[in-house]
């Protein structure tokens, strides 16, 4: 997962997005980089880490001009199908290309075969962005030849892009001394947005629209799936339709803890999103369980807030936060003769005793993928004197891996697949476990957009939207990698390394 | 205002330090410092910076030994008073002493001529740690003359400190080849406690309980005003009062702001305090305004939330996180040709326009300072859509400097001084504006420890407690400042530049 | 100017490389850069320092692989036609190019104007080196179009790039999956050559003689003018002319100052035809004024020594190193309110004044360029108690510009452009000015390899190899920069900023 | 073995210290730092690595005032007595005092028991320099107690430092709020002068008078053994002859190779005493073996050029530079599951065939310490082709230890020590060996200052002029280590830690 933006100005384009960046810094901590072009040049910085210790003065200083894009990476660890390296992504022929994305190509292996065999373009990373980059620059090449790249022949380009590539992709893209295209995947699974400034003449691409208002820009609409919208460097927007046929298919995840709450996505608040899932797991609740049986409903922060607070109201019980997050995390260093300490949630939160003695407490989180996290959480809640510890999550049963860039454990590492509801509970050592409905889910998450369709959810129903993938093949991932031992460290310590010159800190 | 840690072990502590480090980072975020010591050999790593970025590896392993003591510093800008160095500060004579201080004192001046003058100690800060050191170790010096270093010299040190130093102070020092000492002042104004580990091997001093029980230790007790604590590097623990008159007066900004909520400071639940603010709140709110025209409580994150929702349960109106803070704050870069941008309440929080729309909305914030950002906020909450706005202060009106450590503007830069209730409210652009009374703040938050006479609360009601200071020596500083202008420029820019050798990032 | 260098090895060439950039650290110690390939993927890592100051342990282990090249750069300051950004540069398609480059294109803003506008090629930088690799690149494209890519393709290529680029350059490349490249212009004005390594297992392309045999390779050949040498990734070497009528006129400079002594380019020892020209000094001197004048020689260190030294012997006076070169060169610190002061050579060099006292000096240098040292020198002598001071060059006059990758000023700031003899003695302030003759110069150089029919001494007699740029050209230059003021600045600030991610020191 | 320098002026101090250093870098090249005072504010900057790495612009910056010193450091490795940790030292009672030392302690460890135990000061570090200071610390409290600060009591504690510290040692200090003070040992042992700008204005103490002329001063004289120097901050310069029997003994090793040949030391000018070193080994050669059988003579770079240029001359034979000296010295990585590789002169230095070729070369090096140089010399000379290989040392034989800061290895590794001629010739594989004369060469060094009595040289002839060292100690220490195994690397690694924050590059 991955944050993007993209921005044509009249003014110049670094602080605003840098300062974008940071508005979408929730959606990737682990490496960032800005590309801004002047005339024909581009000028580029990237590096590991977040925004803030990413760009210094003297970075700023040497991003000039007023076209520009930026992305926030999320880290990905030993998951060869992910954005492994800090993007943006350049390629100097055809034009000059620098792109940014948002989400995961499930034929990268394939394409990158077919690139260097066929295409003859050196991929140098294991990253799919590289992947998709080179794809684009193919296409505009194949489609402008021997013709003047007008948005014809680029919206062509997006086309046969979209033939080419599966998975789920949010792209903005630089091409020098024309302008800046964006596109989405025919599912629309990976959001993307755009605003102007007041006055008009400013143009941002964003993954979300909090980006967009955050920045004093007004929100005009989603790109729509399969759709690529052209800006010239003269600030001219151009849009079409090149996939042939679209369905919208956003991903829950954004709702269920992605996005920010103040983000408005496809149509639907992710506040009112996460309302109206509180709303349904209090049904849920009250047909298991009587709440009288719950003196307090206490959120796991931060996400699962606005569900809570709904649930609490619901079932007219106070709603108190009754964990403190420790905000300023820090490292465990190893020491020469020390083996790791285990990471613990008690480093992350603190439990305030007043709260939880003596009361039968509700906990409530956003969603229950491991297992571990809950499991501690329950017994902090029990250590600070909670008589009963209930547990409920707003999103239901995560079952199934992602592929659609959400970085999620393997299938055997969730606790909700292969186990029964009995066996969960029992696992985290709750005295209770209510989990949303996944139908209920989806009714209540697109009553607030009723023109979407459907949502990808695979992780909950293992329903794979892009028809090349399936449960199917997880089990036979699976098989492979017992037979392989050691091929995805070696793939993971390769990756690590690219060509782009490395920032020394 | 700083936080401030101090272990004996039986382990190396170097990871220790640093979790409570992180654990008091809410403290001061300017710059951290750590100290450990091995034999009779002190190790010291400290650089500006939060806590994650000062301590890399190479550092951490360069920090041995089973005894030490850590610190944060909060930035204070332009005040000659308060700490601007990095501390732990280090004198070699006598003993090898290294220490750590959170408070202010407010003689620190004529001290430091006094220490040139006739203790012929070189003084190379403006910091007042500094300062303490040099009184500290003199007297020690004076007291252990011709004697073997016992905790009895050691305490007639700390009693002839207690009658030179003036102010607020909690000190953890470190005395090479001999233990570790900690006092507070003896009106206790700033907090200091200790508690121990599981099996009792280990001791842990820190500025707040939850440092102690975020590191795995029971907390024992508050450091009395007055008191010091000596534990020798073998552990055994010796304490005495030091003050000929000592009374409790913890700082009231703790529990308005400063301390986590989950931290107890003398006895005082933080969490429960502010909770009992929100009630007091309520009674004010409610013999002002009826509270049927209120349709939800809205926090001004993060510390408002506990009053804000006792508050919203005693005039049974919804509360809601109407305001999503943005947690990943960067910077206004200046670009050659370009002048600085204002900073915006914009760029820290932003409004979910869904709670605001059309509604009457009753914001909370902790306290009101300049006056400034509750004019945004106010603003913010207009253009979500609010029908009215009234605005709620946890706190009451802040009146007056602060002279013991907590960071505030000059006077004159206080919404509240010599300005009416109606002249703040319009300042503020609020329908109404509702503050808390200091006197029933002092009852409800006195109540939780009866055995407490009362609170350093200066800024509500102009009373400085340690007899040195008085509301009108600002008046006079005022003047003074007046007719100098430029001298405190000097006096930062100086005491920017220290002895100890910089860390060049 | 620049030394670059490439390996073919059954080992890791990390190390070696490394190891040979030191040996041509002195053609270059601006900015380093290495690039290694392991399977069909790089490694790169550069940035602008010395050798030992670019790479640390970090860098080297993140630069596996058997095959690569490596570069170090001059540091040329607003010369638009120069190497300016940091080496080696990298193109991903056609299969995927990287390459370094000794030298400078004559027609390098012509090509980048074509390779934007026909061959549809980004150009990001000022660099000629980049305009290089793209036109290499896109010769490759069209030669190796639909056909694999065989030895026999990539020299129709090489014929191509000869076509379509004018200047000096000697080349190192690697094409991904396939094997390193180099080639030298047709007129072998830049020095290439290669060795292998004892057991023949490696092969190694460099500047000079001396990193072969520094990184234990014995010297096989110089690379022919014109010529292209091709090393498939097994080792197998394959080698055609590729120019249509090549001639070596191999650069005068390289024996004048620039390269090592130990060096042996073109089959001429460096040492050698320095010996030989002090011995052409020495009769120039005799003919000019009665050596019993002279009563002791003395070098300007570094490279006059072994002319001094052949010269002393020759007129049998002694030998005597009177001047001490200050090895640790430092900076002039530019302090708020200070203005930028003079850099002296007496910062570089320091006088023994028992060799100076009451004696007529013969000072030697191997060249004078602008005169302003020279002068100083002069002076320095004097002020250390030489009774007469003569000037020895060992080199001819330097009248003309450099367009062939030599830093030169411009015509306007060379001391021997438009003056007399006795005007730049006068200047310079010596008792007598002997200067190398010309047409000797090539002679005892020329004699040591008697296959080399001329030499590439632009400089000093104004005769441009290349056909494309002649004397006359650099008055309309030095016109039309009159008319363009501001104009170099300009380019030299774009240039400093490339798409490359920055390293941060 | 280091380098010093102190400035009093009327302008800022910070580059003109810094040209200093850069002008005794030879002296050491491990780490640097300044402090500089403004008013009684002292500013320090240090960190290991060379001059020209360690400041940079901002470290400049925050070294204002017109008072400072500085100090360059040798690398000693495993050396518990020599100078580990990076200077200069502060101590803050009394007064504050910076501190700068050349030499080493050979009393170190007992002063530092004493220290501990009676003067109660801690010391922090292995270094001698931290025990000095804190001797001169204590000295000045007791000197001054009750008194005010003059000269007179200045120039007392000096006389009571001299009675109780050993060794060498060349000290700086600065005394905050006083001036600077200089001092040398009673036997002159290490360098120290001083000189004065042109207008008298500024006066500047430094190791070596290359540092004085260099940076524009007048030598003015060398600090006589014993003798103290007081400058107050006014500029007023006092003097006195602190020591009861004070001696001149200068280090020979300083005339040898340690010194700058452009620098006059104790009134002998280095490169006229390497002159007449030249000279006596050219008589000890012709004693030894016809001349008539060298062809030609050859130095082994750098410091060895003046003895061999005189010995050329004085047997009538060309001197030529036939070695090469790699100037750009790098490093050998360790990559993972890689052994290191030895260091080998090769790296250093490279023959230049013309000139070995079927000759009989003598090779000239300043002095032979192990004889593993000597020995891959001798080899590479025959592998360039020399028909005979003589070597010759301008120095005599090393035979002992040295305990006054000049960087040795233990007895057993020099070659000298219990090896007769014909096996150290043996070993190395020249055909002829020629020592220098210890008797001559103190001989015809000493004529150059005749009121010189003696010279430190006990690496020559076992005499420690200091009377606490004898030859038969080294043996006991040597038992003593093979006792206690591991030891000097727990020093060694324990030193490397020290109270100062660390510069992170």
């Amino acid at each position: 997962m991955c944050g993007i933006v993209g921005v044509i100005s009249k003014q110049p384009v670094n602080q605003l997005i840098y300062d974008a960046l940071l508005l979408l810094q929730h959606r990737g901590q682990d490496a960032a980089g800005i590309v801004t072009m002047q005339g024909t040049k581009c000028y580029m910085h990237k590096a590991r880490g977040m925004v803030r210790d990413v760009f210094r003065t003297r970075n700023m200083r040497a991003l000039p001009g007023h076209v520009g894009l930026g992305q926030v990476r999320y880290p990905t660890a030993g998951n060869a199908y992910s954005e492994e390296e800090a993007q943006p992504f350049y390629v100097n022929a055809p034009f000059g290309i620098v792109l940014v994305h948002n989400g995961n190509l499930t034929n990268a292996m394939a394409l990158k075969d077919e690139l260097f065999d066929i295409d003859r373009r050196h991929i140098n990373t294991e990253s799919d962005t590289e992947v998709l980059i080179n794809i684009l620059a193919h296409e505009l090449e194949m489609a402008a030849r021997d013709l003047p790249l007008t948005p014809e022949e680029i919206f062509k380009a997006v086309g046969a892009v979209h033939q080419r590539i599966k998975g789920s992709y949010a792209v903005v893209a630089l091409i020098a001394g024309h302008g800046l295209l964006a596109f989405r995947d025919p599912h629309g699974i990976r959001p993307l947005c755009y605003g102007v400034s007041g006055d008009g003449s400013e143009v941002m691409l964003a993954s979300e629209s909090v980006a967009l208002e955050g920045t004093g820009h007004r929100f005009v609409r989603d790109i729509a799936p399969g759709e690529a919208v052209f800006i010239t460097t003269e600030g001219q927007l151009h849009s079409q339709q090149c996939a042939k046929d679209p369905q919208l298919h956003p991903c829950m995840f954004e709702y269920v803890y992605l996005a920010r709450p103040d983000s408005v996505i496809d149509g639907i608040s992710v506040y009112q999103a996460r309302l109206n899932m509180g709303e349904t797991l209090a049904q849920r609740l009250i047909s298991t369980m009587p709440p009288s049986e719950i003196d307090v409903v206490i959120p796991i922060p931060e996400s699962s807030r606005p569900s809570a607070m709904q649930l609490a109201h619901k079932i007219g019980k106070p709603y108190r936060e009754g964990f403190v997050k420790n905000r300023y995390v820090g490292r465990t260093f190893i020491m020469p003769g020390q083996s790791v300490r285990k990471k613990s949630v008690r480093q992350k939160l603190n439990a305030i005793g007043l709260e939880f003695k003596g009361r039968n407490v509700l906990l409530v989180d956003d969603s229950i993928v491991r297992g571990t996290t809950s499991k501690e959480i329950v017994q902090m809640a029990r250590e600070a004197g909670a008589n009963k510890v209930y547990m409920a999550s707003a999103a239901p049963p995560v079952k199934y891996p992602n592929v659609y860039g959400i970085d999620m454990p393997t299938q055997e590492e969730l606790i909700a697949h292969d186990r029964t509801m009995e066996e969960i509970r029992a696992y985290i050592g709750a005295d209770a476990l209510i989990y949303q409905d996944v139908d209920a889910m989806k009714r209540v998450v697109g009553a607030l957009n009723p023109s979407i369709k459907g949502f990808e959810a695979s992780c909950f129903d293992g329903t794979y939207i892009t028809g090349d993938v399936s449960v199917a093949d997880f089990a036979a991932m699976k098989a492979q990698r017992a037979a392989q031992p050691g091929d995805e460290e070696d793939a993971e310590s390769r990756s690590r390394l690219a060509l782009q010159s490395r920032s020394d800190a």
